[in-house]
């Protein structure tokens, strides 16, 4: 059952709040680029997948990966929308190699997007209360500040985290935006800023959050096979490929600040592609909040439970660090239009594994990681990228 | 890349209005018939797909897959929703099938779930509105039964297809669910009472439509391998699996009565079994109105396209015809919780398949056929089934 995947082409949209395009303008404009970086025409592709979380409730529309199919001009291929949240994006990832690994295409398309800002922000607010526990969580007002606050107090209480460490998750975040012409806020932030932004859920500042945003993120994947025919030498390859689930209540968890969600995806991800935390040399991890990258680095094993905040303190994640994470400025600083966001870090990985993330290029780059969660973490997908093959 | 992939446990809700059941509730129950069906346990099954259409609007709740994985004390799997508005069910099944292909799962289940009466049924009007155009025919103010009438009106039109036949499908449909314990309309209807239906969007009648529902359904599937190592005798066999894209909007199709996406998804579905329409014994297809269920034996081949309201006429497609059509009442009068429909037809096809349908039994069925579409036609799933493997 051996049959490698790699990715062949890549493209995105900026993100952003871009009121003259919609849903559908987002998606094309990346999967043309996407298409274009492979060169492929739409007669190559074989099927199609799309993770967006609910586009029901941001634009009215379901059934759209019928839709995209449509638009992009690839009607006839089957076209299936997954979705886990802001986790669809690498729902979509790993379906579409599932889909190559099974002997059923060759070449496979998977996209991701969200038009998150044509409603208003209580709107945007129910739309994204979705994706936690709605008979246990939304309807006691929790909202996902508040969930990811709940998991950072403990964070302090356990492990002495503190506000300071979450802010350098920004600070360091919006550093490396700062460096992507796709990102929705390309600018630098002082510590004090961030200290002193508005408090959103106590300890949480509007600094610790990601924000709202429109976009699109595309990829083309290849089995080997194809991949050889086509003498694409720059694909880079899923070593491995990990998902798993937790409880959508955060109540019903053995620990509030320990997603086990990701330390099972990236176990089963590790295994797969025969390696381990310390082989990685990047990683885009899923910081919808502050906290939530502290979490993911110790999740996937950078650092011991309770040491992540110590280890972003050291600068160790850092773009000159020894472990550089979210090197594309992550959720916070580029933008997270939620289904977009599991591709658009597959792009990063893309881009550094071939050694053209300009000015964030980690030198020398072999493996890199990805890691994209749904909600407060009942859903995470894990995947490990190769410049080589196994 | 030959992988056998069978069928081993069913189990489904009734299909009705369950104002005590919740969409957990529903999930859970036919979840646990279909793992004792299937003689497993929790700890057996590798991962999970749920087909479900639009949550977010029917109760505020999206994430579901890793929902439903934590009330079936199945936390920890990968748990994946898959969305093409009512063909959901039809592509849970259709990755849970390519999961197992890939090599990486011997066991995963399959879902289908809606809770669709707990809204108003203007808010049901809308949420359902997803599954076609929202910009090119929601916003324009056709509905579902109206998109459907201007097919009825081409199909007439075209073939002379009169409302007599449509109205014939409804009955027979009928009179086939009126044998099906787990049917929201568990009674047969005459030809006068269909005609004299109130007009919902003409030539569309109220017995033209399916209903609105609550249910669920859900379906184990094994890899041949596995099924060999649990002894299991009654295993049904995917044969083929078919599915194809169509553009949303209507308009913009070569034909407003021909659904070239279940052509293609059938041709597919036929090549890959390596049978053809006249080897199938029973199909469960998409009657979501009477005029879809004859558009369906006419995209399938069990008559030339125009014949499917004559073919209806002359009885072949009754339970004793030559040519069975919803032996299981279709959508009709079994019901159409949207997202669980997909699956309900496997379950049919399952049942019919191990000679356990009861009263609705095809004698002697060696192989079926499952047709499952979204929306207007833009997304189509076909499914070929057989009581022994290839």
């Amino acid at each position: 059952m051996k049959r490698e995947v790699g990715i062949i082409g890549v493209g995105m949209t900026k993100f952003g709040e871009f009121w003259e395009k919609n849903y559908r303008d987002l998606i094309t404009e990346a999967g043309v680029k996407a298409m274009t970086d492979a060169g492929i025409e739409g007669k190559d592709v074989d099927e199609l997948y799309v993770g967006s979380m609910t586009p029901g409730m941001f634009i009215n529309q379901e059934h759209v990966a019928a839709l995209v199919a449509d638009y992009a001009g690839l009607t006839g291929i089957p076209a299936t929308r997954v979705e886990a949240a802001c986790a669809s994006g690498g729902l979509a990832l790993r379906q579409a190699y599932l889909n190559i690994k099974s002997g059923i295409s060759d070449i496979v398309v998977a996209g991701g997007v969200e038009k998150m800002t044509d409603v208003s922000v209580s709107t945007a607010t129910v739309a994204l209360a979705g994706a936690s526990d709605e008979e246990w969580e939304v309807f006691h007002g929790a909202t996902f500040p508040a969930l990811y606050a709940l998991m950072a107090r403990r964070h302090m209480l356990e492990y002495g985290t503190t506000e300071e460490q979450m802010a350098m998750v920004a600070v360091k975040n919006h550093k490396n935006g700062a460096l992507n012409p796709n990102a929705q806020y390309p600018f630098e932030i002082t510590l004090e800023k961030a200290m002193n932004s508005a408090p959103i859920a106590s300890p949480i500042k509007l600094m610790d959050c990601s924000p709202i945003s429109d976009g699109a993120a595309v990829i083309v994947m290849a089995s080997a096979e194809k991949i050889k025919e086509m003498k694409k030498d720059n694909a880079v390859w899923i070593l491995g490929s990990g998902q798993s689930s937790d409880t959508l209540a955060l109540h019903d968890r053995a620990s509030l600040c320990r997603t086990e969600a990701a330390v099972r995806a990236a176990k089963t991800a590790y295994k797969m592609a025969g390696v381990g935390p310390r082989d990685i040399e990047f990683a885009e991890v899923h910081d919808c909040f502050t906290i939530a990258e502290i979490m993911a680095i110790e999740a996937l094993g950078f650092c011991n439970f309770g040491e992540g905040g110590k280890m972003t303190e050291r600068g160790e994640t850092a773009l000159n660090g020894s472990k550089p994470v979210n090197t594309s400025g992550g959720l916070k600083s580029k933008g997270h239009p939620v289904g977009a966001t599991g591709i658009a870090q597959a792009i990063e990985a893309t881009l550094q594994l071939r050694g053209t993330a300009d000015k964030r290029q980690v030198k020398g780059a072999k493996i890199g990681l990805t890691h994209n969660v749904g909600g407060s973490g009942a859903t995470a997908v894990v995947h490990v990228y190769g410049r080589d093959s196994k």
